[in-house]
């Protein structure tokens, strides 16, 4: 869970997205539900450590401070922090979960849905809305510790696939927060340099987690035609010429899948890594969200395909539950569910972006 | 399950193929479990009745009288009868299972897979294989009384869909057959028109539960998107184009896979009432076969595409399990897996029979 | 051409839409141009039959004989009728084209586009525009003899396909059409009976067309595949386990193919014969024309895939211009473009009609 | 054209497989017949670079100087050279044109396909069999002088694209080649290092010019969507939720081709650097091979894919011979086609190599 803080406050020093998501990715092939709920920690500690470096190069003492005492609890195995994104009836541009004013701090109150990581988490970091002072809208997020009083985890995740997550629902109920943890994010509504940057980063890893499903599925399915012998001369299934075109069309989505994602994280480490946090043009962070989001609806339904296709190279076996080719079925659909964003959406900010026309999210 | 029966007989007299598996469709929307259930009793008594027409017009009385009163008991709600086919590390013209002769009958040794509707069979068919004179095996048909001494019902059913079917392992250890109760069916590993017919009835009405599941996610998507409203604005998702994009694409699938269903059962139907049972033309029957093989693979695979599309539709609600969307989904992944033919072999069968070639399973 | 003329006033008497575009399709196979251009005037004039009987039923003489007159010249030869649709810059709820009136008549100014069949026609039937007594646009249909003053056949078609068919461009320069060859048919850029019907029949008929190239593909593709023999041993290529895969997805996508055609006809065929002209329910002729829709895109896209795989089943050869289907892959590929509608506008039509949406094409 | 040949002997220096074909992919997007044309030099080119770099490594002088003295040549401009592989009635492991010894030299005989370039060429490199003293037969490569006797350029290349690329027949007759012109390269029949990174480097820059044709389509897509005006209103269609869609699916389809070959060409430049000419391991180069053919399978595949849908975003326009996106439609059909492989053989060697089966083309 150290391994986004920097060497120099404890941690395992990997500040390259490539790297983060590759650790994402090999978690995910031995369990989807262990790497979503891992990156959830991990790509959140990697935004804060570009918010650290930032504030220190910027000479912000204090700000860095804030940053590194996180950080250094993270190195130290102290905390572990969820931040569920959606909410029944919106997007994530337009949060309902809202932080109204009462003396010292905040109250918090709504209803986040897709918790993961939740039972595990000690603290989670919540994007909400707030009034200013002409009573219009701001983005906000809060960071408030699980056992707080006027939170409630609800227990509830029960799922088609991705069952060990723990992505249940989050209610709060006028939820305390102190002055200090609630920070604005920009105007409710539109795109900032964080909400974008700090979405790309949580979806590429879940895209790397998927990736791996899928990995683990082709290695399956290759072992089973290698070893499975059919028929009077108990000859092997590899022998047939359609169960080697089935492996040849795996091989193909995922060697496009790996391309895909592997320059879509090299060009995002060389963008973050030429703009330090608080200094990225914005227009540029969407041409490189447009790209990814390339990158995610292909992977993601690649994946799908993949699974698909080990399951039908398996024969009838894949189909039962003791195989586990089951669960990666029922895990890797969770994919495209994933803000942001989902297939409905992916198209229109793609194609919007790509012709030049502005991509804020229809309300 | 006495809808093949006919009414002379007790039954409802339903003697077109394109009537019994339009009624196994509409089982199939409800429930795809309870649907592929039914087909294994309901088609086996459509070929049942079609031997039964063809030894009355031939006056073979006793063959005749046998029939019918199999067909009296069905039509009466005293037999239900299951056909275990599939067994393991071979394919269905080469069973493993085999009845070797014992005083007055038959000992059956052998395992069968997915024993659909078992825990409910009264009866079952079973395919198996019997030494010549010479010899040599050939194919045979045993029918035995679920109850019977040696047969072990495994309750080992454990699936990721189609969970009620009870599609459990049947054991074979020295299970008596009465001599009367086996029939030869012509050589082992050969076609014949027996088998070959009798695969078409039960999968055309196993296609038709897989279209049944289909329509039901379709149905499912249009009211989902239809009632759900999202944004500030509470607008109905209806209004958004990717949503529409969507469901045309699932209407298209589903009016593809239906017109050719359709068209199949009624060329099937034209094909058997032309040729009585035991006067089926092979090569016809092939021609008919591939014809089914063609459809059988197109809509189990838009049957799949159909309910994955209506799960996007959903946003993230319909992976969850205590939406029907998810049970959909485990389900109609099923569809492929059915024989004769799974996807590796159906393409191959198609071609050889577009191209003349013989059809033969390799071995 | 007399296909569609009743029996009785000179024709083959082909009145239902199945028969009709089965025609065109036998004609798609040998030729794509020659089988589009007849079906310009083949679908007029099954339309005009229609006209005629329902003017015959309501005893309206003078319009029973205004359509008898033009359906006995079709009869006998005298008239081929075009009828161009496209325009630039507009859609076909909207034409541009105007009729303004002069003594007598009108004059009829305005480009189309596409004007298949036009250098064959003796007469064109012009869709255009005219403004009532209050300054709005009505739709109105102008017919005109090819000759007239006024009409310049552009002879400037240059496509990638169909270079047969004789789609020029056709310019109208103050081309007087007399006070009766024009009628009125409903507010422009709505949705009429006759609008909706017409551009249906039209359409089944291309799709007919463009199901026959895809056909003649498959033949060819068979053909080659059977004749073609390479290596030192001089083996079939029909032999080889990917041409077999290719050849049977080539068969299940022509299956259905054909299957949806034929549904959708029969379907048409059913609901015409049950409406006759001018008493057409409109919300049940745009569940037809959604269910047409359905069928054309899918023929469409399925007849392209056919015939590009029937290209790689060629080997090289299919890629030189003295093979057949160097010709098929490039006529093939006409058929989406053919309004209505392009597979840009289909989509929201299927989706809106679905969803129970007022299916208005947006200006 | 002298690209690749060394600084020091006179050329540009482009040693780097993945820089030599993006200057192939840049052609590409302005005409496809000149990309595939100049790669046929261009990458024999990169293959003699190598060779000469190994000679010189091992000290091998008379071989070093024989390549040096072509690749001298070459940069002077005053050598342009072919290599056409293909044949009727065979692959490219068992070329049939021959060589039979003569005095001083060898008679060659026989017809080469698909002679691309050869109109341009000085010299071609002819892939031919001999005779060893046993009588079996050995793969040989010979060069010879474009207008030597007994080589008759066909010149009739007449094809569905690429119609400046040259690629004529060339039928060989009693054509005399030199001794010194003509080196043996290991059994007919079996893969070699130099007959599998020759394809490879060819079949790469090939892949790279059909790259090029997409993305020229995509452009032309988008600027006519981004023009294109329609409607009373005269709206842009880039407006259309529709067009989006098309773009967006366009992009994703670009992003991932243009990523597969970035990194096939990428590992392709590690492994070749690591291993030098002669030194190359089979089984490493096949593994290569086969990420290489998923590449090609999958970028020809989508370059189509994308091209059919820049035409279908072109609305009716693209399909005109006046619009460049006619000819990109029929150029970029030619890529599967290209040996090494066609899809028809590319699915069973990928499937091979994945299950450790010996890849060998089978007669």
């Amino acid at each position: 869970m150290a391994a986004c803080v920097p060497a120099e406050l404890g941690g395992m020093g990997v500040e390259s997205l490539h790297d983060a998501i590759l650790g994402i990715n090999r978690l995910g092939r031995g369990d989807g539900s262990t790497a979503i709920a891992t990156a959830m920690h991990v790509l959140y500690t990697w935004v804060l450590t570009r918010a650290w470096r930032a504030a220190t190069a910027a000479g912000d003492a204090p700000q860095a401070e804030r940053t590194a005492s996180s950080l250094r609890q993270i190195g130290a195995g102290q905390m572990v922090q969820c931040s569920p994104q959606s909410e029944p009836g919106t997007d994530m541009l337009h949060p309902f979960v809202e932080a109204t004013k009462v003396e010292a701090g905040w109250h918090l109150n709504g209803r986040k849905l897709f918790g993961t990581l939740s039972p595990a988490a000690s603290h989670m970091m919540i994007i909400c809305r707030v009034r200013d002072a002409q009573g219009s809208f701001r983005r906000a997020i809060a960071s408030v510790a699980s056992g707080s009083a006027g939170i409630d985890v609800k227990n509830n995740w029960d799922a088609l696939g991705m069952r060990a997550s723990g992505s249940h629902d989050i209610v709060f109920q006028d939820c305390f927060v102190p002055e200090t943890a609630l920070r604005e994010d920009g105007p409710w509504g539109e795109w900032t340099e964080g909400s974008l940057s700090g979405q790309m980063a949580f979806n590429m890893a879940l895209v790397a987690a998927f990736l791996g499903i899928a990995e683990a599925a082709r290695d399956l399915a290759v072992l089973t035609v290698t070893r499975r012998r059919r028929g009077q001369n108990s000859r092997s299934v590899a022998e047939r010429p359609a169960i080697r075109h089935l492996i040849a069309e795996i091989e193909i989505d995922l060697a496009a899948a790996r391309a895909m994602l592997g320059r879509t994280a090299t060009m995002a480490d060389a963008f973050f890594s030429q703009h330090p946090a608080g200094r990225v043009p914005l227009g540029e962070l969407h041409e490189l969200m447009k790209d990814f989001q390339c990158t995610k609806w292909f992977v993601n339904h690649k994946a799908i395909e993949i699974v698909d296709r080990a399951l039908t190279a398996s024969g009838g076996a894949g189909y039962l539950n003791s195989n586990p080719l089951s669960r990666l079925y029922r895990d890797v659909r969770a994919g495209p569910f994933m803000q942001l964003f989902s297939p409905n959406e992916a198209f229109e900010y793609i194609g919007k972006i790509t012709l030049g026309i502005d991509p804020r999210l229809s309300d």
